[in-house]
């Protein structure tokens, strides 16, 4: 398999790096997955959710190690381009991601934070490009939702609808 | 007292449920409540606050219950409408709640907090309507100013200062 | 030293202050320091790195007093400084202070969450001005990266490139 041109779209590299996206995962409460306001996409807390169901429950230093950390990450990160490409049609329409928050459940002394976000990281530079790398920050929490051990939040600004064909 | 029509706008709703919103409450420190750049108003971290003293202090899953957690952040949101009010004039000019960040004090085996972060989400629908339902995000942390249990972020978009009467 | 006439600009009020800024500290992973997309500009995840080296390591309330973690949420707000000249050339430019969030790291029963916080927020006034003051919004966590006890977010507003000289 060749390497894509420099140039390529999101959909083409996700082809290349045979990433199949799963369903959109469905919100946990009152809220939509994502919210467009002028170019920027605003997605929902993306969590390691697979097939409807919580993965990786957990805390990383404890039962979960900083491997499990990144699956975790990663699955949710996959869930953030499917919610993307569900809201906009097309993950082409990328033209940058702005800002990842990653907060993931952690013992006090846990110290590899930069280890497990860098899975989300890496995916995200890999699908949309090293030009549209984002700013990010990593927080260790307490708990999130149904025990899962990270949360993924993120900004995308995207172009207009239709690209001109011409 | 009849339904309203479904392009009620939000101040017509509020009087509907009966919701008298309270005074804005002060920042806690060197901050001001509200920000708007562009078409977004961004809040600041919206607090359990009643007549200028912090509520609902605790945890949830420890001292503090759900039920206890789903006031604490009606409370707070509450006084993040009334932040909006302020800052705008009329919630009227909200035309769409971006995002909803719930950050809430947890035990680490609390589960619960779709629940209590509904407690938000379900104002905020029944204010401005569900075709303006935000993305959200829900954390559980270690502590928040002062003791309180939960803490909103808030991101609005919002419409010009006078529509058009014609 | 006479006080900056009320529109003196950032760079002018610094060095009044006498600050001088560090080099702009690196990313710890696979993320860029600053994205602008249309006027804002979303900084990464600042921390209390000097020279390269993480300061302020343990937890506020036990290990750190409150005044260790002024001096960390100090100097993470210089390093946001640094990093916002060098990627818009100058802190001039900066039109608002839009949202700055503060995460700290405590023990649960910690309270003085707003007076660290305000070592930001009272250093971010003092350099563009009381008109330019932040929303804000501060939180407990359980730990951050590298052990550091301050992470800081920052969405700056930005005017355009070149000041019209007319």
């Amino acid at each position: 398999m060749s390497p894509s041109a420099p140039d390529a779209g999101a959909e083409q590299r996700l082809k290349e790096l045979g990433i199949s996206l799963p369903p959109a995962p469905s919100p946990l409460g009152a809220y939509v997955a994502a919210v467009q306001t002028g170019s920027l996409l605003f997605l929902s807390g993306m969590l390691p959710i697979e097939s409807g169901s919580p993965r990786f429950q957990g805390r990383l230093g404890d039962e979960l190690s900083v491997e499990d950390g990144r699956r975790a990450t990663s699955l949710a990160a996959t869930n953030a381009l499917a919610v993307a490409r569900k809201h906009l049609g097309s993950l082409d329409r990328v033209t940058r991601v702005v800002r990842l928050g990653v907060s993931m459940v952690t013992t006090p002394d846990f110290r590899e934070h930069a280890r497990v976000a860098d899975a989300a990281s890496e995916l995200l530079i890999r699908v949309f490009g090293a030009d549209k790398t984002s700013a990010r920050m990593v927080f260790g929490m307490t708990s999130l939702p149904a025990g899962m051990c990270v949360l993924l939040e993120l900004i995308l600004e995207v172009g207009r609808e239709r690209p001109d064909p011409w």
